[in-house]
């Protein structure tokens, strides 16, 4: 794949973006060829390397209705080669106008030969109410082992 | 605080010591100034800002009996200012010799004045049996909506 990516931006909107349009080749060419990358999904799989990461999504393709994320990108740290963001996603399967989630995930990049790659995905589902709580809350903290 | 870590790797390991022993002051320390850092339990909260992430750790060190976090590094990326780990945890409370979990975690680090200090720390609960899985497993995939 040619494409460059001169920001993590860039790099995030084309891997939504794929995941929008069921594009598993695309997707995969978001990710950086470091052997060791990481994707997590809500389900709690944890999965490492191209081959796991692309039979996963291939998986998802194959079993869901299309879906399509709309996502908010809540903060973004940037280095010289490598960035994280944390992203709030919402999910909207098939043509249901309500969303599923919030999801939310931890994006972290690197920086290479082609521009900004993806090395790690990590997404769990956000508890209600809370996606974005800032301390004054006054919501009751359910019972949390860590 | 005036220990400078100088290493992502010294300043997890003071976080995972820090919740070994329930000090929430020490806990507290290991995080950067940045004000948006990022820390996503495994309930599903998600909480930004010291003074957040503070509450939420003084209820989880009231709530739970002590507990000790067993941590292996998976995958470790560093860049110059910002670093990415992939961690697995195994959560051993009060005097129990079997670990809950394991529970994934993605830990982001920035280097400033002070040395690395931590970003955001994403943990959500593992599924069973896949904690590691490199693509090679024959295991079923559970219905996945990303």
């Amino acid at each position: 794949m040619s494409v460059i990516y001169t920001s993590p931006e860039d790099a995030e909107d084309a891997f939504y973006d794929a995941i929008d349009r069921g594009d598993l080749d695309a997707l995969m060419s978001l990710w950086s060829d470091d052997d060791e990358i990481v994707c997590i999904h809500p389900t709690g799989q944890r999965l490492t390397g191209h081959r796991a990461i692309r039979e996963s999504w291939s998986g998802i393709f194959a079993n869901n209705t299309r879906f399509k994320v709309r996502f908010e990108r809540r903060v973004c740290w940037k280095g010289v080669i490598i960035a994280a963001h944390s992203v709030v996603e919402h999910l909207y399967v098939g043509g249901e106008s309500t969303p599923h989630g919030p999801m939310l995930s931890t994006n972290v990049f690197q920086r290479g030969a082609n521009g900004w790659r993806l090395l790690s995905h990590h997404t769990s589902a956000a508890a209600e109410m809370s996606s974005d709580s800032r301390g004054d809350a006054d919501e009751k903290q359910p019972r949390t082992l860590h």
